[in-house]
């Protein structure tokens, strides 16, 4: 399988976690997001939407979405599970992964931090408070979600990694890019913490990929 | 089972058609987005996320976030399925969703153009033409997957209705409502236009809905 990522892409990431838990192996192909490489021809044939990640598996059209490729995994290689196994613990599983994934993330991708500068004249500092202003609040939705359920344990949903964990860490991750501090959710953080010390989300950790910069003291 | 719902949220739209499919009987509780009665207490205490849809089935917390309900009804109401029968057809099912579901739907959500007007002093005619862009960017992407991949029939996925579809619709009725003229995506229109010869999509329309405003002619 050849997975085509980015360091910083928190799609990427949630994507390797999930590949690293389920034991999977891949062919990463770096494609650079902050030189706007996913708008060229050759990417664009993989994935019209010339957004990562992508996933080619067997012949046939490449998968899309971070979260497409996340239930595929799940059915594929169904050990561990990642969602639980009644209908309304999937729901809450998949709802909470949502809020991450849909209603924080996808306002805060380049392509609309640049829309936002190109358009509106907004400065990084500004387009900075934005994104920190979106991931926050998703933030706090999950949160308040995991306050109020008694489905909560030591994990989003009981006590096993689920889907709904795995968006969680890219959202604190992602929550930190833009200078966010998640120890105002308590719940979320205890979650993240517990997360990162399993191998599968400490290595999958964008500054640990080959194509991340090196880092500076 | 009561459904949080507003006519105009596209999430409900989304939800109200897999009902209508699934012939499912819900009771439907108006939310006045435009009002921000979503942020009262009361719908808090059903969804801490403040956003619609939700819906209430048996005793515990509400389900919540569209894609979460729908996969919901079609595990507890198999028929008609709404998800292929192999884990490849679901991926690219789920994987269209989600670039409306996503990368569209969560920009142009009320919370955002609010956002957009008090925090950057965008007018009512910019923040149009935002989300006018973004809706019409997903719609672009949407129909380069469907152009390439002949696994598109006379739905997104086959000769039968899916998720896809469903979230297609509600993303060509949203950009309509930000003055997007969709015809420019000739695939994307062709499967809105059967779609909406169902009298499932039909009668899910804002428009046609009790708490819609009155047409003007």
């Amino acid at each position: 399988m050849q997975f085509y990522t980015y360091w910083r892409s928190l799609a990427a990431l949630r994507v390797r976690i999930a590949l690293n838990l389920k034991g999977v192996e891949v062919e990463p192909i770096v494609v650079d997001l902050a030189a706007g490489h996913q708008a060229r021809p050759e990417y664009a044939a993989i994935n019209p939407q010339m957004a990562l990640p992508a996933l080619i598996v067997d012949a046939g059209p490449a998968l899309f979405q971070s979260m497409a490729i996340l239930e595929y995994l799940d059915e594929t290689y169904p050990m561990p599970p990642l969602l639980p196994n009644d209908a309304r613990g999937r729901a809450r599983v998949r709802g909470l992964a949502q809020i991450a994934v849909a209603d924080a993330h996808p306002l805060v991708v380049p392509r609309v931090r640049t829309y936002l500068e190109r358009e509106y004249g907004l400065t990084e500092h500004q387009r900075t408070l934005w994104a920190r202003h979106w991931m926050g609040e998703a933030l706090g939705a999950i949160e308040g979600h995991l306050a109020r359920d008694a489905a909560t344990g030591q994990f989003c949903h009981g006590d096993t990694v689920t889907l709904a964990d795995i968006c969680l860490a890219s959202q604190v991750i992602g929550f930190t890019f833009f200078g966010g501090t998640s120890s105002i959710y308590p719940i979320v953080t205890g979650i993240f913490e517990r997360s990162m010390q399993m191998d599968a989300f400490a290595r999958a950790h964008p500054r640990l990929q080959p194509d991340a910069p090196k880092a500076t003291s």
